[in-house]
C-alpha cells in the first residue's frame, strides 16, 4: 500500500493497476446491493437489449476507483470526499481492466487533491472516466 | 421491481428504500475491490483518525445508488450513464440508511433522465448526495 503524504504529492503523479472481472465479484455485488436488474443477471434479457452478455454493474467497476485512491494514490492517508463518474462502454465478466489515475489539482488550504482517473478494458477502450476528490490525512 | 417506461416518468417522481449496513457487506466489498485501506478494516487506526469505528467504504454505500436506479427509479429499463457523488458524513456498520431519489430533469431527445438522490442515516443526517444520469430503454 502506498503512503503518500500531502507534501509528497505533485500534479501529474500517477498510479495504475489491473484487475480481471469475475462472476464472484458479480455475486458479491448483488449480495451487497440487492440490485436485481436483469441486465446484470439475465443473459437472454441482456442479449435482447443488444449486449453480448450480462453487463457488469457500473458501480461494481466504480469500486476500483475506491481502491485506486485508498491503496495507490494517495493510499493509506486517503479519505474519499467525492467522485464524478461517466460510464461510456459496457464491461463483461472476464474483462481485464486497467484503472489509472493522475493528480490534476492540489488544494493546499484543505489538504485536498483532485485525481483524473479512467478505466480501460483489454481492447484499450475507455469504459469510464472519473474525477475524484480526496483528502489527505496527517500521518 | 419497478418498470417505469420513459413516457411514465415525470419530474418530481420519487422513490426510496432502506437498508441496514452489515459487516458481511464490508467483507464482500473488500473481496470485490481489494481496497485494504486501514480506515475500513482496522478499528484502532480508524479511532486514531477520530472515527468511532471503522468507516464503511463510501463506494459501498454508493452501490445503493445502483439499486435505486436499477430496481426503483426507473427500475427494469434503466441503464446507468453517469453519477456525481459527494460524501459528507461517515457511515458505520449497523447504520440504517434511507436511499431516496427524485426525477429532476427529463431529456426526451435521448430518453435520458437525471435523478437527484441522497442517503440519510438513522439520525436523519445526509451522508451523501448524488446526481445520477440514466437512460431509459425501450420495453
Amino acid at each position: 500500500m502506498n503512503q503518500y503524504k500531502f507534501e509528497d504529492i505533485v500534479e501529474g503523479l500517477s498510479e495504475s493497476f489491473e484487475v480481471v472481472i469475475t462472476s464472484n465479484m458479480m455475486d458479491n455485488f448483488l449480495k451487497i446491493s440487492n440490485d436485481t436488474n436483469p441486465l446484470h443477471i439475465d443473459v437472454s434479457y441482456a442479449k435482447e437489449k443488444g449486449f453480448d452478455s450480462t453487463v457488469v454493474y457500473g458501480m461494481l467497476t466504480a469500486s476500483f476507483y475506491s481502491t485506486l485512491v485508498g491503496v495507490y494514490l494517495p493510499g493509506k492517508y486517503c479519505i474519499l470526499q467525492g467522485i464524478d463518474i461517466q460510464f461510456s462502454k459496457p464491461v463483461f465478466v472476464d474483462d481485464n481492466l486497467k484503472i489509472s489515475g493522475k493528480v490534476s489539482y492540489i488544494n493546499s488550504a484543505y489538504k485536498q487533491i483532485e485525481i483524473k482517473a479512467s478505466i480501460e478494458n483489454q481492447k484499450n477502450q475507455k469504459v469510464s472516466k472519473a474525477k475524484i476528490k480526496v483528502g489527505v490525512m496527517d500521518e
